[in-house]
């Protein structure tokens, strides 16, 4: 008799047991499972390239685009290269607020990085460069970037080294006279779309769901459910609409901004387009501080909070704020081998 | 007997080529083994490492070297790094007649290639450098370089990153506050004294006579026999001797100088400093236009004719400038995988 109580009570111990991590266990998986699913549809993994009609992608561009992204004797002061202002020591940005340019010029806003760039519907942070190619030869003449006056200058200081020209030939067969800006644009621009960082969040995407940590995927769910996916999605998480900078309330009450930007206004004119900015991308984020289109935030945990409360009028705990942060870091990708080895330059002959 | 005559013909003719050929061939070994031998005697190949018992090379310090070499946030405005003036891509020179500085600030001089440079005599043109230690810790606070105005501000933004710190603890284990600047100083100190560049000059120096073409073992003759290796010899071609700049005639009667440098006049205020500068080494000179302390000479050709006249008053002429740029470009070298790769910058916490 007390043998059949003890059995019975260790059978429903087994069977309370036995249901309890059951349950725990595909509760756990369901949650996991749904934020998965969830991840997605919001999000997708990079490709192996950032593809162009216009412009598509040959090993010959991308290797002539690869030393002229390092290129400053073709600045008016020779000082300035794509890789001073997008070094790849610091993926591709500068540390800086705002970007200096040839002869010490203030650019007006900050760097953006260059790796996994290409694909955003704009270049620039108010969108006025259509293309990466767009921004490069937008650059050589830009009188606060390379500060050149005249397109037929660079041209002629690019026929200078008979390297420049010959790889100019390899790289665009077809044309009589190939050393053009317009070119050199496309080798430039070729090479950034080879310029993508593959991290553990596309991973994750791809179905590896170790590929998160457990406070990267509590950081990735905040992220949804504070409503950041809202611009933050897609294949680069951003880059894909212009979004008002504080929707609730005016950004500069937060940023530590120096003076109020306008945004898309300076080029449309248009009150709708009045503190106006591309959403930025933010694969790496967790390298390109200082943040925000004039660098006026320095860490991510104070970005992530400053969005929640001007772009969706959220106040996020530093908990939250700190697994966002987490989430963001999964977006840490890999710099190729090929983008980590410096070129070496031609010399006059 | 006409046969008889014709085979002696035959074999006078047969002694006479064989004779010839063998005369020409011993007179061409003789030529070439008498230049290789000279040679020898004036240079040496370059070592693996150009080592100092004040700072010995450790991994760990090359490692944090590296990346404190393109360390541009320790600047006062953050746009200043080894690199800048030093990059890998133009052989560790700049391609500028002389160097910008933070806030666009001029330098004096034109700045000499970062490789093979550590086992000169003295670092800087006037030699107002000890070492490539005392070069980078200078330079911190150097106002026209880093222009940092206290140590202890760049120790202060060191410490902002916690992958700098552990990095300074395993490169200087046996200090108890590593992240100083002579710390810093001496890991860029034992990053630099690891580029070398083995070059096909190295190569024939070892005994491979043909690792330089004919032209160049030509060039190497006449960059003897007009007396060049008077001051450029040695392991570096250079860089062991202060000298005068325009010991027969004055040097900005055939530069384009557009002032008159003293020299190490300017530190010593001695009348025997005046226009003296150190020797520089010729190690990777084809790849490091333009020339002399004021950048004031774009070609090799013109450069080694300007020396030629001012040093030593004699007039080369323009086969021999050429034979002797030819030579020049032999001391063109490898730089390793190693120093060819860019180094990732910590990001804040």
């Amino acid at each position: 008799m007390i043998f059949g109580i003890i059995q019975v009570a260790l059978r429903i111990i087994l069977i309370i047991t036995t249901l309890s991590l059951v349950v725990g266990l595909s509760y756990g998986e369901d949650m996991d499972g749904a934020l998965f699913k969830q991840a997605q549809k919001l999000f997708s993994p990079l490709p192996k390239v950032m593809e162009s009609e216009q412009n598509p992608v040959t090993p010959e561009k991308v290797k002539l685009g690869k030393m002229l992204f390092y290129e400053s004797r073709i600045s008016i002061d020779g000082t300035v290269s794509c890789a001073k202002c997008h070094p790849i020591s610091l993926y591709g940005a500068d540390g800086l607020r705002m970007s200096v340019g040839n002869h010490c010029k203030a650019n007006p806003r900050n760097a953006p990085t260059v790796f996994n760039a290409a694909s955003q519907i704009s270049q620039h942070w108010i969108g006025n460069r259509t293309s990466v190619e767009d921004q490069a030869k937008q650059s050589v003449i830009g009188p606060p970037a390379f500060g050149m006056v005249k397109y037929e200058d660079v041209e002629k200081r690019l026929k200078e080294y008979e390297e420049y020209v010959a790889l100019f030939k390899e790289a665009f067969p077809a044309d009589k006279d190939p050393v053009t800006v317009d070119n050199f644009a496309k080798a430039i621009g070729a090479f950034e779309r080879t310029l993508l960082t593959p991290s553990p969040f596309d991973s994750y995407l791809k179905g590896n769901e170790k590929a998160l940590t457990a406070a990267q995927k509590n950081g990735l769910k905040t992220f949804i459910e504070t409503g950041c996916t809202g611009c933050h999605s897609g294949t680069y998480v951003g880059g894909q609409m212009y979004q008002k900078f504080g929707l609730v309330e005016p950004y500069w009450k937060y940023t530590k901004s120096e003076k109020v930007d306008e945004g898309r206004y300076a080029i449309t004119k248009s009150e709708a387009d009045k503190y106006v900015f591309k959403v930025p991308i933010l694969r790496n984020v967790e390298k390109t501080s200082p943040y925000f289109h004039d660098g006026s935030v320095d860490t991510l945990e104070a970005t992530v909070t400053i969005m929640a409360k001007v772009q969706l009028g959220r106040d996020v705990s530093s908990k939250q704020a700190a697994e966002m942060a987490d989430f963001l870091k999964s977006l840490t990708g890999k710099i190729s081998e090929d983008a980590i080895t410096v070129p070496l330059l031609p010399s006059l002959e």
